[in-house]
């Protein structure tokens, strides 16, 4: 059992940012994501893009705002459950919660901040009876780690930013790439598809175009796919490989959260903005884009300040009738959990000449 | 008469951010403030001190997140009246309102933001009598433009480390530099006292410390200043001056805007925290510092969400009727009132092979 001060469901900026404020007020925090790495929407769907409404920022790649967000919360080491998500929830007699991942991981704290943004990202898959059967047996919908990879006969499938990035980081790793797409027509960052372009040239990737996989077959593992072409005239051919990856884009889903029994509207999680963004059950808030109130944006910004007030309040809950004094960053320093310790310089009191 | 759609009353970071949310909108906005530059509190009392809870910054200087803003929100072009307190609001029978300064500046709006922080930052005043006689005459209790003191004789007042600071700076432009401080000790950066130290060794500032300014005289422009010395052995001097300039601090005054008619708490202005930050005025918003609800958190980061939620209901009041929909700086890109465009790159659908 994982126990922490505040659980957070959801690793996106939001997220993210409430590790720092949670850490100023001396509380652990622990974030559980179904994604396999931090940084919600923003690592997930568009790295590589400017963003340009972050505060004082007059622009920064989302990618970026993620790095930062990391390095800005280290000193607080906050633990982290990710590929998993968060399923169940209970609330034992001392008014604290368990909370469940679909792999069984169980997390224990006084406070639950939900930060689950559109909803846990579950990959879209494509539509093979028998696809189940195969997950994680030389099928995987995101690549946590691409040396596993490594000298094997990988075919990957999808016509977008991630197909084409994938493919060719893993011409370099793989002993053979083939990237499989519907149409002939990729869409995607212009650096992207003319590398694909060059790779597929120098036979690094094997293109293969207008054309689904439709089969699966193999003993205990995936051993060979069915793809079938649209040219009729090529019909079916079964090929040899290691990994299968469907890179179908991903499509988020409020999920299991839906039946916690939260007051829920518009898809979003109705919280209390007049005064800490807690939702109708105690102890469990909910901040960033998967909340809603009577004017919300949902944009990276509001999720910040909402994590901030709302460690206000967690403070009050887990530290009952001790009054908390806000002390500026600037006047008081950082003091990280990894014993580190970040302050502005010293003014000095100090005679001159005489 | 200066008009724009949104008044801003205060160039803090909260002023300044609201520049760009309402820009978004397509919205113009001018600003006033009483001090000098913009930036408020960062710039005036610690813009080189480090902040370490701005949003994705794991540190910035106070000064660096001013001008990071200013470039943020330069596209969008605001006004600025600076140097001015805006001392009175009328309220016309269209529902707009014309703000006035103190120096009878008047400015036209259908929407004021106050974002006044903790009101507008008023010199603390050494007590001469007749120092009234001076100001703008010789006396200036800020320092907008250097160029104005080359070749002058200028002595400075304080011991802290605007004192210090100007002291250091004007040694090489003015013709004479005295410091004149009622204690031996300085409080400030250690770089800048020992810098102090240096100049007054090698005689370019002349250190008067152990005493006091305590009289002024001079036809129409101050001419001559009495020095009291702490040692009564050396008693009082005259000494010729062209300027005078006391460095004695700031202190924030809520000041004309209290007699508003704004419903104010604890020296603060109360606002509609559960929907856009309105006053109990119609069309006057409070956000940042200057606006106080339950819950509040006087940060930064609070005034920046503040902002964009009350652009959007200003957007409502400028614009009745007309739906806004949201779109994210990434996908819309950023067009400026000067005619710049930022935008991410384009996606392309695009063929390879074959
Ligand atoms: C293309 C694009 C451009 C954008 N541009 C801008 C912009 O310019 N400015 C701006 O402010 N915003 C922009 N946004 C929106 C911005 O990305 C979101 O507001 C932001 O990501 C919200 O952060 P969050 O942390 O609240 O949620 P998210 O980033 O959505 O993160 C939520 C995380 O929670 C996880 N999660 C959810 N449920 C569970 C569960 N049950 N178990 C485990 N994990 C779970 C998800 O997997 C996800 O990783 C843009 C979005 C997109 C898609
Ligand atoms: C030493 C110090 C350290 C700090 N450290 C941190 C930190 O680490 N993190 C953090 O988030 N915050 C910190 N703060 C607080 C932070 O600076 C404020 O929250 C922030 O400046 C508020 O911004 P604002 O724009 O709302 O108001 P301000 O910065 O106060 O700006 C308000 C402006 O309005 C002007 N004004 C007011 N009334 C009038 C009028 N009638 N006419 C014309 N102009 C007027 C004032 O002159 C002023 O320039 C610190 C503050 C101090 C003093």
């Amino acid at each position: 059992m994982i126990k922490t001060d505040i659980l957070i469901i959801g690793a996106g900026p939001t997220g993210l940012f409430t590790v720092f404020e949670a850490g100023l007020l001396k509380l652990k925090t622990h974030l559980i994501d179904a994604l396999p790495q931090p940084g919600g929407q923003c690592s997930e769907i568009y790295p590589k893009k400017p963003i340009y409404d972050i505060p004082a920022f007059p622009e920064i790649l989302a990618g970026d705002l993620v790095s930062n967000l990391m390095e800005q919360i280290k000193p607080f080491e906050p633990g982290f459950t990710l590929g998993e998500r968060a399923e169940t929830i209970e609330k034992l007699e001392d008014n604290t919660f368990v909370v469940t991942t679909n792999k069984g991981t169980k997390h224990h704290a006084p406070v639950v901040a939900i930060a689950g943004g559109l909803g846990s990202f579950e990959p879209r898959k494509p539509p093979i009876s028998n696809i189940a059967d195969y997950e994680d047996k030389g099928i995987n919908y995101f690549i946590k780690d691409p040396e596993i990879y490594r000298d094997k006969k990988v075919i990957i499938a999808g016509g977008g930013d991630s197909a084409l990035d994938w493919a060719i980081f893993l011409a370099d790793v793989a002993s053979e790439v083939s990237l499989v797409h519907r149409r002939n027509e990729f869409r995607g960052a212009l650096d992207s598809v003319e590398k694909v372009s060059e790779l597929a040239d120098l036979g690094k990737i094997n293109l293969i175009t207008n054309a689904e996989i439709v089969g699966l077959t193999g003993e205990d593992q995936l051993e060979k796919v069915v793809i079938r072409h649209k040219d009729e005239a090529r019909g079916e051919e079964f090929k040899d490989v290691d990994a299968f990856i469907p890179l179908f884009g991903l499509s988020p889903k409020l999920g299991p959260m839906a039946n916690w029994g939260l007051e829920i509207e518009k898809n979003a999680i109705k919280v209390d903005n007049s005064y800490d963004y807690q939702t109708n059950i105690p102890g469990i808030y909910a901040i960033g884009d998967v909340n809603t109130y009577k004017g919300k944006l949902k944009l990276i910004l509001s999720g910040f300040h909402e994590a901030a007030i709302m460690c206000q309040s967690a403070y009050q809950r887990i530290n009952p009738g001790k009054k908390y004094v806000l002390k500026y960053t600037t006047v008081g320093g950082v003091e990280g959990f990894d014993g580190t310790k970040k302050e502005a310089k010293k003014e000095v009191v100090q005679s001159i000449g005489v």
